[in-house]
């Protein structure tokens, strides 16, 4: 009971934390998409809220290869994100800045994650797992690209025309 | 009073809350200098806090540029991430996987870090702030060196010992 904890204990906890950030966002990508005004954004929230179901699917698949139950585990940092974009969408409501909100909430979510599967993918690679560190680096890169389409987005004249 | 919000609201509102976020890395940045034990990894947080106190300095100039009070306004997103990141210095306290949890909570305030000053950036740009995009490119280059080092650092092979 009182074995000193490892690296894999780590890579689990992190695993737990980013499975229930993930479920999150399946929630959250919906909401995003509706509240969007530009087109281009609403269907980026939408490509992207497929790939989160993905990424929960390829959690599970990990959790299944360390032989550990999926179970999430509460990440303040996503609550905390998102709230950040709730308030936004409800004080940026009916505005022309509401899609600059929008976006600059989603890149949020998208570097947080980014952060944690960068981490994960490192240890997996340490603790041999090479299966689980190649389904972390494909998540870790549709994370990157969504990120790069949020960019565009807020770099396109349509969303810049709140200035 | 019930004059529309712009991207100038945002752009205020989304620096108040980096400017909050800011502050409270100039605490926990000692707290975790002091419990890191590679040398490197203590050497990297320290480094990184002079770097924080310049970037709220930075800050506090954007807050004239634009001629609005320096008040932060509290970031549930970073108070999550760094929650989590008390909460890892508790539960790997003493373990030889202490270093690699110092390393993944920095990097998830990084990312943080990145997202808002790379919006920040794009908004300034956008609502013709020269000076403040600068400042704000300076952070975000200085945030993305730090999170690098911290990939070094979860990279090499004393913090990957752990495995």
């Amino acid at each position: 009971m009182t074995e000193e904890k490892t690296l894999d204990d780590l890579f689990y906890d992190t695993l737990r934390d980013i499975y229930y950030a993930e479920k999150q966002l399946v929630k959250a990508l919906p909401k995003m998409a509706k509240a969007a005004t530009d087109p281009e954004l609403k269907k980026g929230f939408e490509k992207h809220l497929g790939e989160t179901e993905g990424h929960v699917e390829r959690l599970e698949r990990i959790f299944e290869i360390i032989d550990k139950p999926a179970r999430a585990k509460t990440c303040d940092a996503i609550l905390g994100i998102l709230e950040e974009g709730k308030d936004v969408m409800s004080e940026y409501k009916n505005t022309i800045a509401l899609d600059a909100g929008l976006i600059s909430s989603g890149q949020a979510a998208e570097h947080y994650e980014m952060a944690r599967y960068g981490t994960l993918r490192t240890w997996a690679q340490q603790l041999g797992l090479t299966e689980a560190a190649k389904l972390l680096e494909q998540t870790l890169n549709e994370e990157k690209a969504a990120d790069k389409a949020l960019t565009a987005c807020a770099e396109n004249t349509d969303n810049a025309k709140a200035a």
